[in-house]
């Protein structure tokens, strides 16, 4: 298939080199010369370099990926003036794996239904972990016909495949797991610092935990206690994972969302506070796991 | 064995006769008179009535068992005037499954070894429901040794058998795992209603939750949100099933054991008032998965 | 002087028609007719309806005031296909009375500005009382010559005229300011019931508080207990006022500038949520005291 | 008047002191050797030293005055084996000034009047400073004829003595006001930050804060931000003042009167968790204003 890809960051760039291994043919365009660059000289399958978005559209491509950092940067490819929607694109499968908020997202898929083309919204999680492996979870929003059609080519990218619903569902699903995993995380270095504090060795406490009603995936596969999983970030410095300042984006989005859609979310609120109170003591590069950090200053 | 009883109240009844039908041989002692006759009159084994805690303990029972509710009954029951320890006890296993406060389970563990007794705490979770089919989890504090020498008693009345470490650490793991249940159970209500509000069908949302970071034991078991999970509470009117004041009463244990050893617990906090504002409007009889309505008037 | 006024609703056409009384020549525009009918037939002074906004700047005005409901109308007003800007407005005063997040008046401001206007952000507090009575408080930023230069006009319309620096500044004053009102009012409200609660008289309280460290105006001008401040919404039935729905607008725009300047605000998050959860109840009608009905549902 | 002082630390020292310059007759007790001498090297009036609790009742004196550091202590010295109700009090007027929960202090006062003694709760504010002026505000619950009759006695070592109503009332008073503090302090240091943050200054900033609704003592009074108040302690290095473990501290004993009373106090509990996140970090002894710096790192 021909397929361009806009945006080709740690996420985009593995992404677009699967699709290549794959044996698409790609046309890529990133506005930091060396994201393009390294793709290029990757040695993988048949890839051509755009000047442009537009230059871009107008070289014949079937399906255009975007994979950018947020809303603004979505709305700027999609509608700015010499966005993809300047030139025709009738018939063009967009998918917009950029993490964005619902609302955004629906109205890009607006926008690009009326000039004829098709979209899906398809947000990943995996990290970039799971982007170089091609074990990304896309939870994709669109038609169910149109994600019948291009579920091979997200297989090609991830493992797990996911249908949401109409457009924008993606994006909903992505930012109400993520608020989950958010207050999870938090709730986990509470319940873990607390049993510790009080007498208990922490890999018992676990233990007693994931085979009780606490279990959760913060607590059973990426503990933020140090020496209870072998393989989570707390066992090798908080490096690595997840960022923090990624969950505080999501969680960003999910409480602009539920303001949306006047949800009361006192949680995911305070979740959100306590992320961004992390990351203005300068801690935000950190693996997420690392808020323990904040209620455990001896961690 | 002969053992002693105290509290036949709906967990303990079905606990004492779990015991019977092992064959143990129990004296039992109630303050309300006919939570002791519901145990007497129900044919199952050898059980006899004694008129007070001390007509108990000078009964020649080898173990007593205590299911009370909250720490100033066990107080009562074992530091009291008339209580346990107002008796000779040298050489008697008490075991305190009642769920209370760390310190005071370890005030009562010191007092019951400076009387040369032995002593377990062993709080349970489950439910009624767990106590009558023998499917409780306790969660064990003590010396490894008792632990070993009761677990087969333990095993006539539930499943899970688990060592948590020293004294009062049954009493920690439960507290720790069941703060961590509370503030997942609201973060999924929170999660589950967000996704429905932006427009999510509930059984998709929690279907990818519960295969993503999101997933937890309120969302893949327990799930708050009607018509997801057929055979929870949220499905018969938030009826049955865990109290939502019993675990308002479990976060006060928390917060109160945090405050205890200096350890910060924002979303601890923050769950207790949540719970404790549903309690105040009227609905803490309601099964604590209800928490959702709150949130979510039109459920 | 000769001015345009646009947006008739409860606090403008007060303000229009004190303007009037000032002896201005008026121009009016709003989208609902009957708001304009309610100034044009008041017989208030020299009053003139323009059919559009752009009939209205080509009127010859020389300032141009709008008092409109949320940011995404000032928006369309100013920046829109048919806006103040789509006029030429060389050397026009545009004074922006809304409250809306100090971003998007900071973005007009400079749209303004590029046009060779004027502008000044000026939004108030005092509520519909204080708009007919003619004593609002203004919040203004701009220059500080052209605030000078205005604050005569300011002054028909307010009693309490006050520069805040540049352009914005007025709206982060406000925004600053009624977070900090919202959590006091919350704050009080827990504190006045807590202690009624523990066998307090609300009034003895009220008195201490209010000559103690925890006195604010929530507490002694507005308290949100019956039978402490007579003239309190509190003593009738919390009609009246300043509106709950309001007041979760505005903690929504605070928390929303906080995210922007990565400020963490943890008091303003949960004020928010406590406030949509009291709205999604149905209350957000009421005024914005009757939060404390949300904590004490016995009042 | 003989009067008997027990505990004579920070505050209770410069209190006694007040009492001996007034004329009166001490006789003292405390379990640290140094405070003790500390009053009686003073030379300021008729001071004599008890060896116990019970010598220092069995002296004649008409009135027990208590400070103590929390209410394990108040416990220990009024109800334990050798304290004051080991003695006969009757006639006796006991007066204890620690800051404690209500329940306690009913308890206790409930205990003194079966022995025939009076007593009255007063617990004070103004800190160390207010204590060496003799401005201290005494908050009293008891009989309205028994505060009437000790006034005079309050007056010699307070500014402010307010009624409270009775027993335990002067508690209530206490913690309800002391609550709104720290959450007021929060929300003031969380609106100066936002303010300024987005451009403000912040000395114009809190002028406006404290002309409009968001007014509170910890913005007019105390404001947590350098440079606004000359005399207040931000503008020290948050030194001296009020400590925020003595905040924390306040604030614990009004959630677990919360917790007592059914009352939920959302703002309340977080306001006590992030005093808590903050002494975590080890900064418990700077003045709990100090708590913009968890929110603001810069300052």
């Amino acid at each position: 298939m021909k397929i361009g890809f806009i945006g080709l960051g740690h996420m985009g760039a593995p992404m677009a080199l699967n699709l290549l291994r794959a044996g698409h043919e790609l046309c890529v365009f990133d506005l930091v010369a060396n994201n393009v660059e390294n793709v290029l000289n990757s040695g993988a399958g048949q890839v051509k370099r755009a000047a442009s978005v537009q230059e871009l559209v107008s070289n014949g491509v079937e399906v255009i990926i975007t994979m950018l950092p947020a809303a603004p940067h979505v709305k700027s490819v999609y509608l700015g003036p010499t966005g993809i929607l300047a030139s025709p694109i009738k018939g063009v499968i967009c998918i917009d794996s950029s993490t964005i908020d619902p609302s955004t997202a629906r109205e890009v898929a607006i926008a690009v239904h009326e000039k004829d083309g098709l979209m899906l919204d398809a947000p990943v999680s995996g990290g970039t972990g799971g982007a170089v492996a091609g074990t990304l979870t896309f939870m994709v929003g669109g038609t169910q016909s149109l994600f019948e059609q291009m579920k091979p080519l997200f297989a090609q990218m991830g493992k797990n495949i996911v249908y949401c619903g109409g457009s924008g569902n993606g994006q909903v699903a992505k930012v109400a797991n993520n608020m989950l995993l958010g207050i999870s995380m938090i709730a986990t270095a509470e319940a873990m610092s607390l049993g510790v504090s009080l007498g208990m060795d922490p890999k018992t406490l676990a233990g007693i935990i994931n085979t009780s009603s606490g279990r959760c995936w913060s607590s059973d596969t990426y503990n933020p206690y140090p020496g209870v999983i072998e393989t989570a970030p707390a066992n090798r410095g908080y490096t690595g994972g997840f960022g923090a300042d990624l969950m505080l984006k999501d969680l960003g989005l999910a409480t602009e969302a539920a303001k949306l859609s006047k949800q009361p979310v006192p949680l995911g609120g305070l979740a959100e506070q306590i992320y961004r109170t992390f990351s203005s003591q300068g801690h935000g590069g950190l693996d997420f796991s690392a808020i323990i950090k904040l209620l455990n200053p001896n961690l």
